[in-house]
């Protein structure tokens, strides 16, 4: 194991997505462990701990592209709630998914949307107990 | 004509992609004139005109998604060059591409950094002149 | 607000859609409401509203494209509704989907069967009652 | 083989594409000859020879899903003058590309709308001699 | 009816997918009995009864293609199941979609492991009455 | 640098891609060369070393991504070179393609024969020198 890489992605994963990115890694860690370490080595540990652009600047890169793919709604969810954990607004992160419209077209956009109003109940919701 | 946006969108157009964008306006003009038009009223009159995120963050959006489609370098390019000119620099656009390669996988992420090499060197023949 | 395109756009809706679209726009209301204004008065208002094609030849052409894209299915199902509601049959429905196996390949034309076979289930439910 | 599917893809092929068609046919037919036969028995011969939709309802919806597909732009271009042949016009043809960028984002539209303005001047081109 | 490549096919589709694959030829029945008709006679009858590739070759490349696609994960599963069917184990799959990260990225391995890690939990479920 | 992981990649992607491999690397360490370290870190040095599969079974499961993404001939060509270097046949290569039809659609399984052809062309060019 690269304890490096590994340490560094860990981070960077709690940075962004707190005990909820566990949670997916704890999934995977069953069917393929490998991959679970992979994904906090390669990803979080060698890209997303890198400079160059801030950590917001690379949620909305990330919103943006999983906007795009359209496929991956609860990674989604998991992106936007790590983009309010590293700076974005509520009302930032509904600028990108609108102007994703644009390229991706507007059932990705209309989906997305929706995803977000999904996150951001459940965090009023959550405010509240 | 709606003239408000259109204008808007004119404005916006050029501070991203200066004339180049205009040579694209021209060439859909002969086939879907309204179409044209549309492009400068709605995705840049309507959307890219809007507050609430930096132009600089638009671009990245904007580089995020055309990277994870994966099938339009024309488009890409423009964008590249657009988000230069509003503030992006080489190493930045460089590092959304490859942060890319996470969501939308290497050939995408690949391909993409070549269209940059491209842009860059481009821009490169032009400043020796 | 664009009130010409926004009419247009609203009456082209509820040509297609019937109660079901506002439904959808009132979701998108409380989230970006300038989002859901722009759906009105871009894609209804600006495009579906053009003469040069049939209202039946555009849903044909806006199920084929999301059969296509295959990760959209709830707007496939309101689609599916608008194409009855502007003339096709279910017959023809069916052919569309089954035709883009073709370039979609088949998971893509399943799934949109099923879809299918859902929209005209609940409306022989509804007629029941 | 099946001679009734094989023959009736065939007369449908060329009711498409002409003998432009068949120049694909005879490229594929060096390195995948059964695929060449599964291309005119299956999609020709079973689907697009159905009754259920006019040739150019089907030329709409597959010219709807090449434009989404967005990638393979020499098969847009065979299937643009195939709906040309069943009787489209270029102004349909246009209509429905325009309305795909909907679906399917700008960057789609806007690099099928300069295949279908090739075909046009190659078309043009061949008149002019 | 083409008796020849129906028998095969429904043969390939028994070996592949048992009783499950009949299950949602019967569901495809009551909406499209043709379509039924050509999945057994084109994808299991013509193509992946062919010789050339052993049957677990056969699932490997579709499993990749599956995961590729990222919008099927009821196919996906159905092909998971048909994948151990033929003689690949749990590891072997597991392998495929961690590759898969490579091409079509992250989220898409991701949620296409959460699809084999329900199926093997059924199996075992099944297993254990 | 971790230099087992770059070894073993550099090993794994000379086995597959030879001196083209190289190639690529080269054009992408101008441009970005911490990326051109990871791709022979993470996709050859993590996962195609692995064991769990063959060779010749990742080079099956990477032609049918590339098909099924059908934006990136460019890297479908040097996996189809890769495939025949790890043991794949001509005729295995046109059997996994012919299959993606099923899955992707018949456009990208036709452009992607027509790169197989031009990669089985080039090698018979080279042969007769």
């Amino acid at each position: 194991m690269d304890s490096t890489r590994y340490t560094r992605g860990q981070e960077t994963l709690n940075r962004i997505h707190g005990h909820i990115g566990q949670g997916v890694m704890d999934a995977l860690d069953d069917i393929a462990p490998d991959f679970a370490r992979f994904i906090i080595e390669f990803p979080y540990g060698d890209l997303c701990s890198r400079e160059g652009l801030s950590p917001k600047e690379r949620q909305i890169a990330t919103i943006a592209s999983l906007v795009t793919l359209g496929n991956a709604p609860s990674v989604l969810k998991a992106h936007i709630q790590g983009a309010l954990n590293v700076g974005c607004t509520r009302e930032e992160i509904v600028e990108i998914i609108m102007q994703m419209s644009i390229y991706a077209g507007f059932p990705a956009a209309v989906n997305s949307l929706l995803v977000a109003k999904d996150v951001f109940a459940e965090l009023d919701a959550e405010d509240q107990i």
